[in-house]
């Protein structure tokens, strides 16, 4: 059986290049944690201490960090964890007491939400977010039916696997599951999509009638508002509302997965679907909402939650918890103390136009893509016009930049693009860095 | 619509009864939380600080805790919220970078498993974890029926409320699942079960052989190893033991909930199928695991595992991150170095002795189960030997209680088992405590 697809996965093949310390840890590991876990890179890192956007390894390198969308307001952030350790050492107890916390936080959090959305869900992971919002669609539509990108990521529960490609073929899609192209402005063919709304909403429209076709009313249609496992799809901003209008059309609703787009990390908006003048049914938040703490929740239009609240109490145990909700207050705090926004967008344009310079320098950069500090750079074969996908290049490079001590990753179906995510304080000078070490792996390429 | 069945739950029509400032509190709540979310007591208790067994109100009253298991090493411990504080300043990653502390908290939690279950997962909520032990299960045995107990709690996910029929007849169970009768000693008629294990082994056979007349291959049969949500059944310690041969024989795995009884609430053993002499197949981890900061996981036999490894691969993205596994491993050392266990045996035995001499004096006490610090207390209507389970006298002495300013809840299919489960540094002075208040509150129901 192959091994599921996972890209920039450490392959044990490449243990005897590692040095004896790397290799024990990874034994040890191995022994109790056994074999599903990955780890990044050809040649694993180890770290022992994070602040702001670098990560130390045990001899005091650091290794600065492109890609870690979860420590989004940088690491170990002393206003965060001053809150957390404030908090862990005052109270910490559930949702079946009153106490002030979740519901300050939850009226700061739904503040930067429009109107219509004003009820939050709290629960601990982004796969439980996820799991909750297709509970409560089943239960608001009454259908059953979910559209999903072709290599979309929700989570890792039982329901939720089902609703997200990405995991492999070897974890099966849902019977009652329907996967449409993402809003790509280029076929595979190289040829353009002039009005990609229009297609992307087509494709919906098309998994509707084939999902009505096998009897199954659809539920609602499903979207990372930056397709980031897709491969990273952000423009022409607006492009979702025609699907948005097709799938309640058609009785589903639409769930933004804000995920990985939200809390302010494309620069203009703190969330995805703000980008596209939408007003989603519910969303999804996750990762970077407590800065690693684990926290996240569905954010829902109440008339969308009340049959399911007849039908259902939910209750999790550790959801919204005081020390979670301190973090994710304190993280609310930062993002606006500290213009994290503004930067996003200031320090992401900076970023992208020093990617365009690259790419007219290499024939091997193809589209690149993104808003904020959210951007995805395709790697082609040395033929711009064809647009042949490089997973191969694009992990020489991801490897050669983590042996310059720069961490990022790769994404998309074909493993072939490059994901920019780095914590939000991320700097022109940081950009800087991050543009001479790519220039210099592009280089060796050659 | 009934409302759904919650114990213990505030009913909005008492709002008139309560102060302004609770009632605006609840009103805030309400707002932004929207109404799936259930607070405990006809009078909801407003909490600012935890500390050891006592919770504290805004002006400063205790309240002596005997509820609950998440802060199990004590509310607010300073040896947990100092690791806490630590880590979150140093480092917070996840599991595809090396770090030292999941794996070696990972030994540690294993060393105190029997050596066949030589694996962990780290996820963040123990309905994750169940989440993934049917995942894994599923494809360990190629089957899709799951057996549980009648009024089973394993989560909140799509699949998981599938099997936890105590989420209430509108949560709909899965059409591969069958629940069976908890191993109770009393039948509904009052009569006595000698061999409580082999009813309890001929309920799982009965329900194998349901499941493969509609075409369902079992695959697992998941118990919680003190059955909580049923109303709490811990004796003869082996009666587990013929179940277990009986869904193994049919091909099915055995799945150890122990989300509630772990971490040594039981006072003899760290888990509660140690008391039965079993090993299971694999252990759900869960509420006391960090003392309340986000940890959970499933502990397995690496054969079980193997398969769906290689299959899927596993990634959470806050599962066993260095925060959740710092408190982790924080509270296997004060659990330790405090002798938990040692003082859950005693004071549980004091506490048990001290019921029984309260059940002596007062006929609506029925059966008093229970190891350790969980302790389960039917009530019944005063007629001992018809042993008619009385909710409405639970829910007075729930209730009562809480205006002594002790907290307790009840548990059951009929709501009638008052729930004993207090932090486990709860002392025989803490357990006089509770035993006068209920007392004085048993009095006043004559």
């Amino acid at each position: 059986m192959p091994t599921p697809l996972m890209l920039n996965a450490f392959s044990p093949e490449h243990a005897e290049s590692l040095d004896s310390r790397t290799r024990e840890m990874i034994a040890r590991r191995q022994r109790v944690l056994g074999p599903s876990y990955r780890l990044f890179y050809e040649h694993p890192v180890h770290f022992v201490r994070g602040e702001g956007v670098w990560l130390y390894d045990p001899d005091g390198v650091p290794y600065l960090d492109v890609y870690n969308n979860v420590p989004s307001v940088g690491h170990s952030h002393p206003h965060v964890t001053a809150a957390v350790a404030r908090q862990a050492a005052t109270l910490n107890t559930h949702t079946r007491y009153l106490y002030d916390l979740v519901i300050t936080y939850a009226e700061r959090l739904l503040a930067t939400f429009p109107p219509e959305l004003s009820n939050v869900m709290f629960t601990c992971t982004g796969s439980e977010a996820s799991d909750l919002a297709m509970r409560v669609a089943k239960c608001f539509t009454g259908g059953t039916g979910f559209i999903v990108t072709e290599a979309a990521y929700h989570g890792i529960t039982d329901a939720v696997s089902g609703i997200s490609p990405s995991l492999g073929v070897h974890v099966p899609l849902g019977a009652n599951v329907r996967t449409i192209a993402p809003p790509a402005r280029y076929r595979a063919d190289g040829s353009i999509i002039e009005d990609v709304g229009g297609v992307f909403a087509a494709s919906v429209e098309h998994a509707v009638r084939d999902l009505r076709r096998h009897g199954i009313q659809v539920a609602a249609l499903i979207a990372d508002t930056i397709f980031s496992s897709d491969g990273m799809y952000s423009d022409p901003a607006g492009f979702l509302k025609p699907a948005v209008a097709t799938i309640r059309q058609a009785g589903g609703v639409f769930i933004a997965d804000e995920v990985q787009p939200g809390f302010g990390r494309l620069g203009t908006h703190m969330w995805g679907f703000q980008r596209h003048d939408i007003v989603p049914d519910m969303t999804i938040l996750g990762k970077p909402m407590g800065n690693g703490i684990p926290i996240a929740g569905v954010v829902a239009k109440p008339s969308v939650l009340e049959d399911f609240s007849k039908r259902a109490r939910y209750f999790n145990t550790f959801g919204g918890n005081p020390v979670s909700c301190a973090a994710g207050l304190a993280v609310l705090e930062v993002i606006e103390n500290e213009r994290l926004m503004a930067n996003a967008e200031d320090v992401g344009r900076y970023l992208r136009e020093g990617l365009n310079k690259l790419a007219s320098l290499n024939s091997c950069i193809g589209e690149i893509r993104g808003a904020g500090l959210f951007i995805g750079m395709d790697l082609v074969a040395d033929d711009q016009l064809a647009r042949i996908p490089s997973p191969a290049l694009a992990s020489r490079i991801v490897n050669g930049l983590r042996e310059r001590h720069v961490l990022i990753s790769a994404s998309g179906p074909h493993g072939h693009v490059l994901k920019i995510r780095p914590p939000l304080p991320f700097s022109r000078e940081n950009a800087d860095h991050f543009l001479a070490a790519l220039s210099q792996v592009l280089a060796e390429q050659r």
